[in-house]
């Protein structure tokens, strides 16, 4: 049976850093040919970064992209790695417009190229604005095997070219991804995966990306499976990984060119012939995925450090309430950035009580991030003495002076501002607008306040388990929630129960139920008329809300496109 | 000849109002009948509201909509237009998925339905998001006439639709439009339009939506045209209006069905004999283009208005610094809204100059507008002192400052907050992010500064030309440009001369143009080197800012996608 064996190299590509991508794709491929592998695939769009967004429609950039492919393949012949066959994707520009590409070098050249047929175009992804769509199916005869590719959306899409692969006969599919982290995709990953090798008739090789970009944060989660869609080898998440892997294959698939399915079929010849037999020494190893709360967290940390970095901050500051969402916005940043680079502000107010102090002093005892007090009585007078503020403007100017303080700080020390609000308060609009709402980033955005508990929990635990000092003081997690903007104040005053109201929340917003479909499913009615109201009227606050680390499967932001002025008003 | 009198009905309809928007449309219909039309047409979406955006995929929204057109069938009966073709067009959804329709009703049925076929989805469009398209043409025999029916981007498109009805054989073409306002845009309108009357064989009579919609403003500007291209008649912009016309066509187009140009070509028959002879009441009516200066200004007061009123807010607050780009602001406000609705606060520091303040106060004489002085040199040295603040980071605070106060303004009293910066500005990241840039609502986001003074001048000069006072001082369009957030500051300091600054801007964000080309289009390259790392580096304060009239080809905003996160710099 011919061998062959192959690396997935997940990485964590730049966007835009064609010259710092380029490298990464050498040295990640040095290591795949030190290990003697002979085939190894890159993430989708990894030459570029992915999402480029509007940068695919720039001419510049497109002819960057596609001149680095060149200078690229010479490098890699540099580096000693010509004879592997490396699959790197990128984004190319013909007559027709620009692609999702992928090229195969070898020898200092591009050997054959693949466009992606399948351009999502919903949640997220904007794809149709930006791709014109692949309508071949470019089959590579790799040492006697032929291999086939498809990017991302075409292996979710059915009726795809993975049945027109399996009819045209392959040996095995490759497939570069930079497939966004969801909570519980990874369940939905691996079946479908292993269907479409099933259909494919062939191996499938499924390498995706890994870090943050924005607002997306890719897991990585690499799988390699048979063609009877038996998971043969998986790479651990959030990290960058070579999975290598050695497979025996039948070979000798059918070899059908021409239309199929709606693709032109063509095929090229690098290596006629099958290896040499030669021993294995990589065996299928298979990586535990992590637990829900392991992975969400690991999706927060690492999409925070990758803002941090990639915008090449160094440190982050953040108002600590003693709150639980502060409290554990703090612990992510430590977790992402080490404590020095984490600078930490409690600004009480006249309103504030003595644990709120005291809370956010454990904590930054707790996990030795820099700590100070900045009183906000002085600031708070200024404004409310002289414009005579009173009743809610009063409140919101306090939640203003903290995020003037914060900016100050920012500005003075060139700490990017974390902006510590949760998914829940976010939906219904229990923040103040320039106030605890500023910040560059804001960590915990897509996280409902009842998951932001459990994260506390599950945090601590974990540190319990390994004998560190547990981040997160128990009474920020146990005490009852308030912003204490008025004596005595509680979110209850406010809003619901916050058990309740995520499940209004979540039924509505990732849902996208309407009013009456809501009530069917059991919901208190006056519930869902208070919430729905609230959450329709945040619309323009969430609009000038920081980005954030989407972990759910539909994030304010991109995934979620409302107008501001809308009339519409669910059970009306 | 065949003769038909139709009516053109260029209405202001409100996202998600489908109650409002119902209402509309009897009351215009009842006004077109009174005038004895046979015909009235709507423009696009007008039941629902253009754009919905995410609405249109949420199965409640789709409901009440279809519901909402079948129970205006029956109130237009009740209202004594029953007879009249009533042209509405609203969300539909099938098996297949959400539609922009058009349904006609009469007798109060509907009695022909036709669906969009090209969705854009450039630009501000994702409509390949939302619809899918139309594969149908449905041609309904009106008093003897052949009427053939196409959505707005069906106009825009080569061989869609019209070409198809054009070799079908009709006699009329009714053009439902929400087609956003852009510059020039009517420049271009016309001879489509009439390019395409003349691929259809036939009159086409172009409908368009009027009124502020968010960031998007629709100018109106319903035009028909004559088979051979001719202008028939043209409706205001930027104002509600129903267009009345006597048409006697030839009749008699061939009758071809089945399948024309990838299209099914159905026809129905509502009334197949033509009208006996009558006297035409409505002859052509050419309202003449508004001016460039006068386009734009009706489209910033439009827009401006729309969106405090559609909101339901009643009142502005802006900060009046006594410079160009403020007093732009506050006399686009007073046009919107009257001056008895807008509030203008002078917020001097220890920096403002003496003009700064009688700048301003002589604004607010000349409009009538409520003015107030508040002094933020308390607050200020409440946050420097305490804070230790110096260099940009005490400039931002004052910035900070102003931005706190009007908040509390607008909290206190209920007024929307203006921010007054202008495209140059966003560009070029020249503004505080939670100071000057705070806001409900941005009038000038996308005007850039140099159409600021040419808008300023225009505006005085129309005064003038009235006989009334020049709302805006004569020294703040003459006097160099100013942040006076430190001792004798320029704009100038930072930033190259605004005429330069402008072309380059211009040719990056709208053209999309990279280093090279820049450079090679004769642009200074170390000026595009300075501005395109400046614009590049801004990314993230455009995403918190607000909303802001679209008047330009490209706005920030949905028109231009960028990642913060991003690496690529042009010229590298």
């Amino acid at each position: 049976m011919p061998q062959i064996r192959i690396a997935l190299a997940q990485v964590n590509a730049t966007v835009g850093d064609l010259d710092g991508n380029a490298s990464l794709i050498v040295d990640w491929t040095r290591r795949a040919a030190e290990a003697r592998a002979q085939l190894v695939v890159l993430p989708e769009m990894v030459l570029t970064g992915y999402p480029v967004e509007d940068l695919a429609l720039r001419e510049s950039f497109a002819a960057a992209s596609v001149q680095r492919l060149a200078g690229l393949a010479g490098r890699l012949d540099e580096a000693g790695c010509g004879e592997v066959a490396c699959y790197v994707s990128y984004l190319d520009r013909d007559e027709v417009g620009p692609r999702d590409a992928v090229a195969v070098l070898h020898r200092g050249e591009v050997v054959a190229r693949q466009f992606k047929h399948h351009l999502p175009n919903y949640g997220v992804f904007d794809e149709r604005r930006y791709f014109k769509p692949g309508q071949s199916l470019d089959i590579l005869r790799v040492h006697g095997l032929e291999v086939g590719v498809v990017i991302c959306e075409d292996i979710w899409q059915d009726g795809g070219p993975i049945a027109a692969l399996g009819r045209a006969g392959v040996d095995l599919v490759v497939a570069p991804n930079a497939s966004p982290y969801e909570r519980s995709k990874d369940d939905v990953r691996l079946p479908l995966v292993a269907g479409r090798a099933r259909e494919a008739r062939a191996p499938l090789a499924y390498v995706n990306m890994v870090g943050g970009q924005d607002e997306l944060v890719f897991d990585g989660d690499s799988i390699v499976v048979g063609a009877d869609g038996t998971l043969l080898s998986r790479a651990p998440q959030f990290v960058e990984h070579l999975l290598l892997l050695d497979l025996d294959l039948p070979g000798g698939a059918a070899r059908a060119e021409g239309r199929i399915g709606g693709f032109e079929v063509r095929r090229r010849v690098l290596s006629a012939e099958p290896l040499p037999a030669y021993a294995p020494a990589y065996p299928a190893t298979i990586a535990e995925p992590l637990s829900d709360e392991a992975e969400v967290w690991s999706a927060l940390v690492t999409c925070l450090r990758d803002y941090v970095h990639k915008n090449g901050f160094r440190s982050v500051v953040l108002g600590l309430s003693g709150g639980i969402d502060s409290a554990v916005c703090a612990a992510l940043a430590v977790d992402a950035l080490g404590p020095d680079a984490v600078y930490a502000v409690s600004m009480p107010s006249v309103y504030s009580s003595a644990h709120s102090r005291s809370d956010a002093a454990d904590l930054a005892q707790r996990t030795g991030l820099h700590y100070s007090v900045q009183p906000i009585e002085t600031m708070v007078a200024a404004f409310v003495d002289q414009l005579g503020l009173t009743g809610l403007a009063e409140e919101n100017v306090q939640a203003r002076c903290r995020g003037v303080t914060l900016m100050g700080l920012s500005n003075q020390h060139g700490h990017l501002v974390l902006a510590t609000g949760n998914k829940t308060e976010l939906a219904v609009g229990y923040s103040t607008i320039y106030g605890d709402a500023v910040g560059g980033f804001a960590p915990i955005k897509d996280v409902p306040k009842t998951l932001v508990w459990e994260l506390a929990r599950w945090r601590n635990a974990e540190a319990d388990k390994r004998g560190e000092i547990p981040p997160i003081p128990e009474s920020s997690i146990t005490k009852p929630p308030s912003a204490e903007l008025r004596p005595g104040q509680l979110d209850t005053d406010s809003l619901p129960d916050y058990t309740l109201l995520d499940r209004v929340v979540d039924d509505y917003v990732e849902g996208d139920r309407g009013y009456h479909d809501l009530i069917a499913s059991g919901h208190d009615p006056e519930l869902v008329e208070r919430v729905l109201r609230m959450i329709d009227k945040a619309e323009y606050k969430r609009r000038q809300y920081p980005p954030g680390t989407k972990i759910t499967w539909k994030a304010f932001g991109r995934d979620r496109r409302l107008p501001i002025t809308n009339a519409w008003r669910e059970g009306t």
